[in-house]
């Protein structure tokens, strides 16, 4: 009996994160995880710095783990590995070359040290099979925005488990090197596609080798120096921008952490070949001339602390705007970042004439697939089941729309939800009932799974409204009030409202007098929630706004 | 000597408000003012209602003004209508039949009451004139997708000023009452032309009557009933939608506050011209077949608290969704809402089978013009002066360089920032050092414009990681501390954190005798300050949180 569980990424983007069970003794079984990335923050999360994977349904199965397979190195596919993998006890690691660095690399930057426990498996050869426990694992080559993403096939006796990772089919690949998925159709029948379908609605597309074409025009025809701006997990277009600049004798700085840490990882691994002056220091660019100097940096995304923010706003240390610079968005817009993004772009066009994005002249294209590429690869691999993942919901379901148009069953297609688990057998699928908890695991800070919905509600509230502390210090024995104090953040500036801060004062007393009862007992619990009630109730009338309020009573 | 004054609207999307002033005297001008928008908050504007245009300008000039226009009905245009023209004294208002009743409505529903101190001049003719002081003012027909939208134009003896409003060329208007702009060009030179740019990178372009056709094949072939969501400012579109369905019998149900007021105000005045039948109650679907039914309603942007959410979530009192309904996004996406409407989208595909949106047919085009229009427009008019405004700088930036490419000199063109004053005499255009104070005016709640930037960022603090409250009760006269209580919101589960709490409590001990002077002296205001410095850092080394910490210090 297989088992396919979702832990993440079929109802967003990000977290992406697979288990592949194959065992009919509940205690014993093989595991084979794919991915373990990490999600940005939605917009009700206010203070999370990211989501990973809930690896909860692996708690006690740790030992029965055979490995954990990266597709490739973005962080939404290894983000949450150091995290991750330290809960599961640094199960095997495997993954071609420069995912493993990218791995090593964040492993260790999360927990200094940790890298040493990682065992690891190459995947140096692509051809070469390998046996996780009962399952059959091959490789093979998948065409996406960085170098050595794969796919992997997991053969087990009831039946085949495909799974691309990302992936797109480059009609026109800028480096050449076109990749298809027909040999997947010889895998051992039944065959269970889990795809990627994020494109799944997408219709217009363009190839890498326009884009490429696009901006080294731009490049060659630029007076001044350049400044561009691209996701650094686009490792395969940086590497084709430096060794472009190599040819026409521009030097490349580069700013940005995730940037810099690439290009280190792909040159060191010798995915990109330049002489070693092509590539100079940030703080050196002030001994060549303008129209020698381009600038690979971070921030499309108009993130506060990148380097484009920073040089914008005239934090940079070395680069400051000049009027001929020629700015270039190499970039799409994730979404929730289109505010952001016309911030930094209304403050590049004050200070520079030539700013240059995607919505003006096809200098970018992410690594996905389109609506008829998901068609393609279906008629190519011909699975029998068909399972879209790594997207939010209605996706997947127009993933299923599409597969359905080329004339695919629809009985045999799945929309699976994070933490459903739908099972093989000989007889076919099956979805369990129960499903495993996938609920959200936060990293604020140092902590990790700490952040609950209620302190999450919380700040959504003082976001809103802010908040009014109200001490009450009263004496114990005549139970009169000796001292109010009152503080606000967020919500009036009290300075400006001596008003209501004296009108408050003067409710405590009467709400006091009034909870207290006759023989001069007092539940400071229920004084608090009075006050919560009433001085509530009196700042709602004033101001219609609905602070938190935070009463604390003290006896002396 | 005219002034051109932007307000608002020319470094965002909305608070649109134009001032033009006319006059030598410091004492004496004459003052025209041109659209009264709101704008909605940004993403770092928690708890913002919205924000209105800043009238400082005017203050003290309340006198001089001869009149406020308004070129159309939607809410970047007059939604600050209550607040502002309370601020200015109510000078007469000056629109059509549809705008001013909907202004109207608007400000007796900010002020009841306040309706009746309108004083207002209907624009029923379109082609009489009327003179404003000194401003010989002249309206025209514009193209937009509310009814009754005009432009105007100003007469004055250095020039003519021409401002469109929102605009754009129709090539194929569904009701086939096609507009030009030709006939601007005859008025007096020198022609100063103010156009509406959001636009201006756009290439695209679509017509009504696909988006109608594309509409009415939808609901003609739906076999349920169909939710249909769209802006309730589509005020032509819903006239057409409706006269449709009455056509082929379908009852149409409207809901939402703002689609049941536009419809409302449309059908008084004979915009909209249905059988009494046509249009029925909520209430009343349930009489009907599911194939007789059309919902109009809002909620497209997946605002939390508007029908299409409620329905959704089932909390609408009428309305539960089934699988064979029809639900229908005719609408784009406004930048800042596209999570939103993701997870709106997620939750819809999770309880019908037939959604239908803008990415995948042809079912929603703005009002606005593109790039090759603000060309045409150019050329048909032939201004002397391009001023572009009513949208971001990058934009205004972009529409001068389609300015340019059609021939337009760079030199007669300015992108001004709001407070921007350029003066216009015999002479020339003049930018004026001095800038008109634009600073947000924020409402929220009943307060307008009590909110600064300083509660902002407290909400911001309070947002990220935050509060933790110390209040410490003192013995005055021993300076011993008798009673430390700490309450956090947002930060950590107190309950969880004893330890964290408990070790406070005994640094506060320790604060207190390190702040107390020799002689006993105290001062709580240097209590609080090393309780901030100090506790933050503990909690900081602990958790990598900076939660804002609100010391109490009290002495008894």
């Amino acid at each position: 009996m297989l088992r396919v569980i979702v832990i993440g990424g079929n109802e967003e983007v990000g977290r992406n994160m697979v288990v592949f069970e194959y065992g009919t003794d509940k205690n014993n079984s093989d595991i084979v995880v794919v991915d373990i990335g990490m999600q940005f923050p939605e917009e009700d999360m206010p203070g999370i710095d990211y989501i990973v994977p809930n690896a909860s349904y692996l708690k006690g199965k740790e030992k029965r783990i055979r490995g954990v397979i990266f597709t490739h190195g973005h962080l939404d596919h290894i983000g949450a590995a150091p995290i991750v993998l330290k809960q599961l006890g640094y199960p095997p690691v495997i993954s071609r070359e420069l995912t493993l660095a990218l791995v090593k690399k964040k492993v260790e930057d999360g927990d200094p040290g940790a890298a040493n426990r990682l065992k690891t498996i190459s995947v140096k050869d692509i051809n070469k099979k390998l046996s996780l426990g009962v399952f059959k694992t091959k490789f093979f080559e998948v065409e996406h925005s960085i170098m050595d993403s794969m796919g992997v096939a997991l053969e087990t006796p009831v039946g085949t488990v495909i799974h691309l990772g990302d992936w797109t089919i480059s009609h026109d690949p800028a480096d050449g090197n076109k990749i298809t998925y027909e040999n997947l159709s010889k895998l051992k029948a039944p065959r269970i596609l889990l795809l990627e379908s994020l494109g799944a609605i997408k219709t217009g597309t363009s190839s890498e080798k326009i884009v490429q074409g696009n901006l080294e025009t731009l490049i060659k025809s630029a007076k001044g120096r350049i400044i561009l701006a691209t996701f650094a997990s686009q490792v395969k277009r940086i590497k084709l921008l430096i060794e472009f600049c190599e040819k026409i004798g521009r030097k490349v700085a580069l700013d940005g952490y995730s940037m810099r840490t690439n290009v280190e990882i792909a040159k060191e691994l010798g995915y990109i070949k330049v002489n070693k002056d092509t590539l100079i220091p940030i703080n050196d660019i002030h001994k060549y001339k303008d129209n020698e100097i381009l600038i690979l940096c971070t921030g499309a995304q108009g993130e506060h602390n990148a380097a484009l923010n920073k040089i914008v706003t005239d934090h940079h240390r070395f680069i400051k705007i000049q009027k001929n610079d020629t700015i270039v968005f190499s970039s799409s817009v994730i979404p929730g970042n289109e505010r952001s993004i016309q911030r930094l772009k209304d403050n590049l066009y004050r200070k520079c004439d030539n700013v240059i994005h995607s919505d003006i002249m096809d200098i970018h294209m992410g690594g996905h697939s389109n609506a008829s590429d998901i068609q393609e690869v279906i008629k190519m691999v011909k699975p029998q089941y068909f399972l879209p993942v790594y997207a939010n919901h209605f996706f997947l379901k127009e993933a299923v729309k599409r597969a359905v148009e080329v004339g695919f069953p629809k009985g045999k297609t799945a929309v699976l939800d994070n933490g459903h688990i739908l099972e093989f057998s000989k007889k076919g699928a099956k979805l369990r009932k129960e499903k495993a908890d996938t609920s959200y695991v936060f990293v604020d800070g140092l902590g990790v799974g700490d952040i609950g919905h209620m302190v999450l509600r919380d700040r959504q509230a003082l976001a809103e409204d802010g908040m009014y502390t109200i001490t009450v210090v009263l004496k114990a024995k005549s139970k009169r009030v000796v001292n109010t104090q009152v503080t606000s953040r967020g919500f009036i500036f009290v300075k400006d409202n001596f008003d209501i801060v004296n009108e408050t004062k003067q409710k405590i007393i009467k709400i006091v007098s009034d909870t207290t009862s006759e023989d001069m007992k007092l539940d400071p619990k229920e004084i608090e929630v009075a006050i919560r009630e009433r001085i509530g109730e009196y700042l709602f009338q004033k101001t219609q706004r609905r602070p938190m309020i935070l009463p604390v009573v003290i006896e002396v």
